[in-house]
């Protein structure tokens, strides 16, 4: 594998492009705006569901699974909702195809156009409402804690691989509860869950808040979401949890009755994280050597390399391979050993280096006669020799000591690219110089939030759960503000 | 739970409908011909992804992720393909909505048409094969196997839950190799995993053999298939696997340079199984009273149902129960305790008789005087009442007798409905009075097999793989034939 990657530095978003193609992650399919994920990419994006589906079921949620379609009706009977997402609807509007009279090819049958056209669903809340109608009619029906993996369709004009592509993978939770305080708290709880599998997982810390009105999800009172910086110092958005009050209930009414005998509206909550996951994952840890993937989500934690120059050196350094992949594997670690013969030792080095595989293993003639092994690790690049007699505990010791690496490396960035302003041209300054999160005083105004956005291209990110309360005035009107709020520049 | 379940005897049909839904695994939604599978369903479902999942994985193969949709143009490169889906595909067409200019409502943006037509997957051999043109340069990249967990669409206009909808759930795999015999390999070799998984979790037992030409998938020069029998005396396709030969390779210019150094045109597999199985799950095994699920497939494997009259003795039960159920899961047993209160023992019998668990435990009052518990087996619908010391090692014993008595008792009902008959009078007589698979001598022509089909709705299954070789005469024409093939009504 050549070494041609552009550096962060020299131009981020070509890095990150490269990036993710040379690491095998994904790439773009000749689909306008649909991405290929390409085996690699998918493994990671499998341990990421793995460990996300275990902590819904904790939490006491059930997958299911809705129509990918919504009849166009559904679709428009929660007003807001359907503003939100109309412009970027791929719609279906017939069912067969046939061979064109004149003999020019294959064409859309004219004669078989559908009564209603379907929206291929760019979120489920329209079908699934329409279904919870029938399953929920009293209190002992509730909640509903109800979880579905799918795919989504969001036609957008101007796609990146992972970040934003037509067609993405996801997850979208929808609960029904019976009291508004319960979905508060059932919003509240997957924002935490997320943050806790981003953070703890993903090693990549978040600030925890709600979205401002306008940047609300659509037909959503609250959303509470999780923000992450990237190495660029722009943020991301990587997970979602929407109080949705009654309005998706009242669109389809949905009614319960109460242990008193009541009709009453349901409460309802959406929360929702994707493949975008993986470009977050990408952007915060990885350098220009390729990617950095921590080893709690890595498919292979540890590779192993035997350097040989003949069938007799190959078959000895094989045999202490092997024996370490055993013991390795005994305790829990993924291993590789790549004993293809098709490739030289440089190359897997650079591969896996690409590839961001936490530890790699070389073992050749001389390590066999000193009984050691030379360790390198992907996060610091650093090499050590190894004895035989710690190798086993050096490396399980090393999968915690790469994951908290990760994690404090990110935080530290963090924490350097926080900048707490008092005026707009400070507000300014700082968001040229460096970026990052901008802690300022803000009057509460979505006109405000406007202008800094068209002045600056800096959005609110969020409002953050524990952030100061401190009184202050607004870096632009003046006006009393309740407290800071987060700014960046946002994927 | 109301027992008012039409019995298999009085309408099979009406039974399956009306137990899909009432055992809670899937209903239909409010888009013509697609699914809502429900929580408890998605759970077997679940089951079911995870061991083939798992199996696929062990036989050397990765997921990835290919596009929802498909140009119109990729899906028309391989002629006998397109002309096999062109009449159920679904047609995405326009790519946004847009409020009527006349205040009417929503309606597609006639702006917004594409330039070229998607068709939304209803198989994804024309996209892979585009992707892997650019995966495969040399030798080195052979054998490339991949698999997908997706969603397909097929416009069927007459659907039923989980045997035929519009939208359903899959894996499909597809493997690209250096020769025709590797290719030939891979397709059989996937055939005999999908036997090993319905015959030994699903306790189905099924006829490994290859389909007729007209019978084949759209573009494969042989499909291997599994046939099941449901209780109904009809047959049912539980999976397929396909060698490809080049065809789609030739479609998609999808060359390899050999390790000689000449340019040659790839081999391919393709292979399926959907939910589908859901279907052919629920007719196999249950009965009049609701479903019955092989333990090895149970979400819940044991349910303990308390008996009590008042608070002291729920008490006193509970402790009992959440020890056995703390013993039996250190086993490996999912048990669940069901301790609500807002339902009575007898409802509670029905609703896991209903939904088909092998193993209910009830403990009473009594069973604490006694040291007792009340084992009652779901498949046999049979009641003992086994002692303490012998309750953990019982119930564990009776995950393996159940899931093999399930699998004899279909073997069983299948041997009694194969009948070998030597002339077409035989064989309507057959057909008539108890259906069933038939093994009859045909003379290997289509056209034999499409007046068969049209004058008795039976079709050519598949000729098995360990068929007997013996001479005979075609019961319709009388010509020479080389063995029986296996005729049945099917699904």
């Amino acid at each position: 594998m050549a070494k041609n990657l552009t550096t962060r530095s020299e131009d981020y978003s070509k890095w990150y492009n490269e990036l993710v193609v040379q690491a095998d992650l994904a790439e773009n399919s000749g689909v306008r705006g649909c991405m290929v994920i390409k085996p690699y990419g998918y493994a990671i994006w499998e341990k990421m569901q793995a460990e996300l589906d275990r902590m819904f079921k904790e939490t006491g949620h059930e997958n299911a699974y809705f129509p990918l379609f919504i009849p166009k009706s559904y679709f428009s009977k929660e007003a807001s909702h359907v503003d939100g997402f109309a412009k970027e609807c791929a719609v279906v509007t017939h069912y067969r195809l046939k061979n064109a009279e004149d003999g020019s090819g294959i064409i859309v049958d004219p004669d078989a156009k559908l009564e209603e056209e379907l929206i291929v669903r760019p979120t489920s809340e329209t079908i699934i409402w329409d279904t919870y109608r029938k399953w929920v009619q009293s209190y002992r029906d509730l909640p509903l804690l109800i979880n579905q993996w799918a795919n989504v369709v969001r036609w957008e004009m101007r796609t990146r691989l992972f970040l934003r592509t037509a067609e993405f993978l996801w997850q979208e939770g929808h609960t029904a509860h019976a009291t508004e305080k319960e979905a508060i708290a059932e919003a509240e709880q997957m924002m935490h869950v997320y943050a806790d599998f981003v953070e703890n997982y993903m090693a990549v810390p978040v600030i925890k808040g709600v979205k401002t009105e306008s940047e609300r999800f659509a037909g959503a009172l609250e959303t509470y979401c999780i923000e992450a910086l990237m190495q660029d110092g722009k943020a991301l958005q990587a997970g979602t949890s929407h109080f949705l009050g009654q309005n998706f209930a009242k669109a389809f009414d949905v009614k319960f009755a109460t242990k008193e005998g009541k009709q009453e509206y349901v409460w309802a909550t959406s929360w929702g994280v994707s493949t975008r996951l993986m470009g977050a994952l990408v952007m915060t840890h990885s350098d220009d050597n390729g990617l950095v993937i921590p080893p709690k989500l890595a498919p292979n934690q540890v590779v192993i390399v035997p350097i040989y120059r003949n069938d007799e050196q190959f078959d000895a350094v094989s045999e202490v391979a092997k024996e370490l992949q055993k013991e390795l594997r005994a305790q829990g670690v993924r291993v590789k050993f790549d004993d293809r013969d098709t490739q030289k030792p440089g190359w897997k080095f650079n591969e896996y280096e690409m590839k961001g595989v936490p530890v790699r293993i070389a073992i050749g003639p001389k390590d066999l006669e000193n009984g050691t092994f030379e360790v390198a690790r992907r996060d610091t690049l650093s090499k050590e020799i190894i004895s035989k007699d710690k190798i086993v505990a050096t490396v399980v010791g090393l999968m915690d000591e790469i994951q908290t690496n990760l994690y404090t490396k990110a935080v530290s960035y963090r924490t350097n690219h926080t900048t707490e302003v008092d005026t707009y041209e400070q507000f300014k300054e700082v968001l040229e110089a460096k970026g990052g999160f901008i802690s300022a005083h803000w009057d509460g105004t979505t006109e405000t939030e406007e202008q800094i956005k068209n002045e600056t291209k800096a959005t609110i990110r969020c409002i953050p759960l524990d952030g100061k309360k401190e009184a202050g005035s607004c870096i632009i009107t003046g006006k009393p503000s309740k407290g800071r709020v987060l700014f960046a520049k946002a994927y």
